[in-house]
């Protein structure tokens, strides 16, 4: 058992303290969402000195199990006003993990402009003025930090963006090649950082013991059989490491719930253009990387590298949200141009989705025109420059439709719908809806079963079955973020019985446990409704689980429309 | 019975129903309150065709009845996402009765980017394309409809900021003089009218009958002794009409409740260099107006003209609340700098208190200094300059606290607090907590007893007799809005207890009823219930129902802090 580190930013002081009964055995989302649930006050101000941010490594995180190494950030979310639960990969999981660290929580708030760099190591901890690093992009900040501390550090840090404790302000996290390509993007995390002034945070595990495992033989074996499942399976495979997620683009493009034009239509005339295969002939083309690992022990490796026309590098981590956000969704059709935009929130310290969705609602509203990625680059680039526009567009979709007056504005909870049209995948469409962080789609993956033919096959036109496929998701995905693991394992757990048992197998035998999968169905469920508790005592109703008006239009090309009564909805999360 | 005017704004079509029973009897904030509930879904967008704008004149409105002039505008608010009244002065409300006008109701929404104005006089309705006006502000809007359709008309119009549906929009009226000194100020319903495309209203009565009055001697009777009552009281005859509104900066600042720089202490060093005293004294020497009536047939005149340095005119209807949130609250100390932003204000459309916490916000956030009263105006007028910072401060205090970080922002369900410290002032401090209309001192009055020993003394630094001072004023007030009564008669009405059955016999003469003060306490009931409803569906709690973290603060001189618990105000408004 690991030791909570806790560190007041205004007094500059921190203290080790064992965990409590109460946070036992907890890791990742579950530890998040309990001490936010008992630690924070549900109607604090989000950006005040009562909330606090907490990081916390999975609980399989450390060890060699594959693709374990997701860290968990939670807080009192300033765009939803809710709970949220944010993971990334990237190195920091298995580093806090490997020094001992459940969990690193931030609390209160300086009264001064100072900035802080937080740096964790095995000689203890400092907390150092970052003068040096304020106003610098996530890139320049990470270059500093491995020139500084080594290459290989964890880091995480706040761009501009966060500096400005805007609502899309995401939490980046330096990936395998010391670049911001990771992020922990939604609910506006890297506000909450930014209010408490800390730019960034290096986590370095050298001299470091490995994590111990209790029984070093059955979890080889299992995490073998892990190995194996991951690599059997189409998906993580195949699919995943040829093309990225990106590869989504003409699949959910073809079964037309590829939002488009701000969602009035399900497909994009240009999607070609910007599809995971196209991407990936660029990549190749140009000497970027198209198979890489978001953290140390990946075994799909859906991440990338994509150089610029000239063979320099551009960006990295070019996930298909992202490019639907700042393609099909705003009419932009070059891929260059999206992987600008995806380079810039990087450097600022902007969620993807958060900002397609953004800029979406800016030509809506008449800010720019529709399809003009110049446009949206110079819209974009004013967060970075700290400009009025900026402060408009970087708090995120709602926000920006308020400033313009726009009344078609695709958010739940105030927080953007990612890339999938709720009408025409409506599995997804209840996970939107329902989940308490704001429409999400790592949430409850209802794509897997309406459109994937993964863990079965629910009609993603129809009602029947997509409350059931949301709530069944939402509870495992719940359980997955507590181990660590990412999301994308639950294709190879959906599709093969010995899934699930394999992951507690592994659990048992890294924590000497003897868990049944039953546990772990019942962890997911008390992560959801912790989270659920903190967002009722922050005032959230049923009214909060709807989607917006828009989505009564009809949606071509299918014609279907949104037709959950909130009732039907309620019984989502009820158990 | 009059009869309701249905103006669809998207087909440019319009129909007379009669009143059907459900709304029988009632006007005013009665009759708009019950409209929006039963008619508009709480969960629609407000700047979407499911919302509604209604228009309704009170129940003794267009009567000989003193100060029976006020309109109640009613919608569901862009500002606070619940319901809302905001009642004004000025014309329209007397001209709407004799029209035989019970309510005007804008419905729909036009797709295209058209501004219509809309004419109404006895010979019907006139829908008519606006293109001359688009664009420009409340004066000169005001100005042309007068040249153009007779001097004395009542116009309702909206300046930039509600063609910008800005959720700090006002709809201004135009005053005796036909300047836009009276306006539907709070919770953004410019906006709303912005987002119907309408640009302005005319309500012309030359050529319409009296409204007829069923037993003209006992109203005449009764309407005597109810001027005689209003001239007699302290504050009604004496100190509203010689100093106006603003005979409050001295006195609340003696009580040390005048908030001042973002509510951080309750006494002001310049104080009386903004007092009513101070400018009483001014507008003599300027040769403007002291003592005015913001609509026909009131007898209290507590509006004004002010003129600049130079003699000529700058603005009207300053009022005590204007002067305290550019003064007090931005630490602003010049009288003729204030009175600009009031002009501002009534130009763009904006309202005043709103303004003022804004630009305090800003100030807090650094966006300007404090007490720069250049800036702040330079700050304002982005707002008719259609330019970024515009959409940022025009949308109020708490989208500005949200644009800068900032976590000292003071608003009740998004609406920004008035000039009264509810520290030390709790009476008004309940109400702002617990009115279903967002922080607003106008829905329950408590510095009367607090501060004013009218209707009582009830000590302001404690919690005793608090609640139920507020519960008290909220129910009358209520029924005060429904008469289309000014506010101000409950001085005289608190302190006299033939005040409220006087009101009665007026309404019975009237209307050839037998009601009771009984059944006007039952009203006022009724209409909060209608109201707390909407805001329930709407999806509004107990946790909406508490003022924000920034009242824990101590607050000097008496160094009181916010102290009821969420429980405690959960009980004001359960009846």
């Amino acid at each position: 058992m690991g030791k909570l580190l806790r560190i007041n930013t205004k007094e500059k002081t921190f203290g080790f303290n064992d965990v409590p009964d109460t946070y036992a055995g907890l890791g990742g989302r579950a530890l998040t969402s309990k001490m936010i649930l008992d630690e924070v006050p549900a109607t604090c101000h989000p950006l005040g000195k009562f909330n606090k941010l907490v990081f916390a490594p999975g609980i399989l995180s450390g060890s060699p199990a594959a693709d374990s190494g997701r860290l968990s950030a939670g807080s009192k979310s300033p765009l939803t006003g809710g709970i949220k639960e944010s993971n990334a990969g990237g190195l920091v999981s298995q580093k806090l993990a490997r020094l001992g660290i459940s969990a690193l929580v931030l609390e209160d708030k300086p009264a001064s402009d100072g900035y802080s760099l937080i740096v964790i190591n095995t000689d203890g901890i400092k907390i150092l003025p970052a003068d040096d690093l304020v106003g610098k992009g996530n890139y320049a900040v990470m270059e500093q930090l491995w020139k500084t501390y080594g290459r290989n550090v964890g880091v995480l840090s706040i761009g501009q963006a966060g500096e400005q404790c805007l609502k899309g302000a995401s939490i980046n996290q330096a990936d395998m090649n010391g670049k911001p390509g990771r992020a922990h993007g939604r609910g506006g995390l890297g506000a909450v950082m930014g209010s408490k002034k800390i730019k960034a945070i290096v986590v370095d595990d050298n001299g470091a013991q490995r994590v111990h495992i209790q029984d070093p033989e059955a979890f080889k074996t299992a995490n073998k059989r892990w190995v194996e499942m991951l690599k059997a399976h189409a998906v993580t495979g195949a699919g995943l490491p040829a093309f990225g997620t990106a590869v989504l683009v003409n699949l959910i493009n073809e079964a037309g719930a590829l939002p488009t034009k701000n969602f009035r239509t399900g497909r994009f005339d240009h999607a070609q253009d910007i599809s995971g295969e196209t991407m990936a002939d660029l990549i190749e083309k140009r000497g970027g990387i198209t198979t890489e690992a978001c953290h140390p022990g990946c075994v799909i490796k859906c991440s990338n590298v994509y150089h610029d026309k000239a063979g320099k590098y551009l960006t990295a981590g070019f996930e298909y949200e992202t490019i639907w956000a700042f393609g099909a969704n705003t009419m932009i059709k070059t891929l260059d141009d999206i992987a600008m935009m995806d380079r810039l929130c990087d450097d600022f310290g902007l969620d993807t989705i958060e900002m397609g969705a953004t800029i979406g609602v800016a030509m809506e509203g008449g800010m720019i025109p529709w399809g003009d990625a110049k446009a949206a680059i110079d819209l974009l680039s004013k967060v970075g420059a700290y400009a009025p526009e900026g402060k408009i567009i970087g708090n995120g979709a709602a926000f920006t439709g308020e400033a313009l007056g726009v009344d078609r504005v695709p958010v739940v909870k105030r927080q953007a719908l990612p890339a999938y049209d709720p009408r025409s995948c409506k599995g997804v469409g209840v996970t939107f809806a329902t989940t308490p962080m704001g429409a999400d789609h790592t949430a409850g993956y209802g794509v897997t079963a309406n459109i994937l033919s993964v863990g079965g096959t629910v009609d993603p036109l129809g009602k029947e079955g997509n409350i059931e496929l949301s709530q069944g998701l939402q509870i495992a995905t719940a359980a997955i973020d507590a181990a660590g693991l990412c999301l994308f394992v639950a294709f190879a757990v959906l599709d093969n019985e010995d899934g699930l048992p394999t992951i507690v197998q592994m659990i048992n035998a890294q924590h000497g446990l003897s868990l049944t999968p039953d546990d772990v169905i019942a962890l997911g469920k008390s992560i959801l409704n912790n989270e659920l508790e903190f967002n009722r005592r922050a005032g959230f109703t049923k009214v909060d689980d709807q989607l917006p008006e828009m989505f009564l239009e009809s949606f071509p090309p299918h014609n279907t429309t949104w037709d959950f009564t909130t009732d039907e909805l309620a019984r989502t999360l009820s158990f």
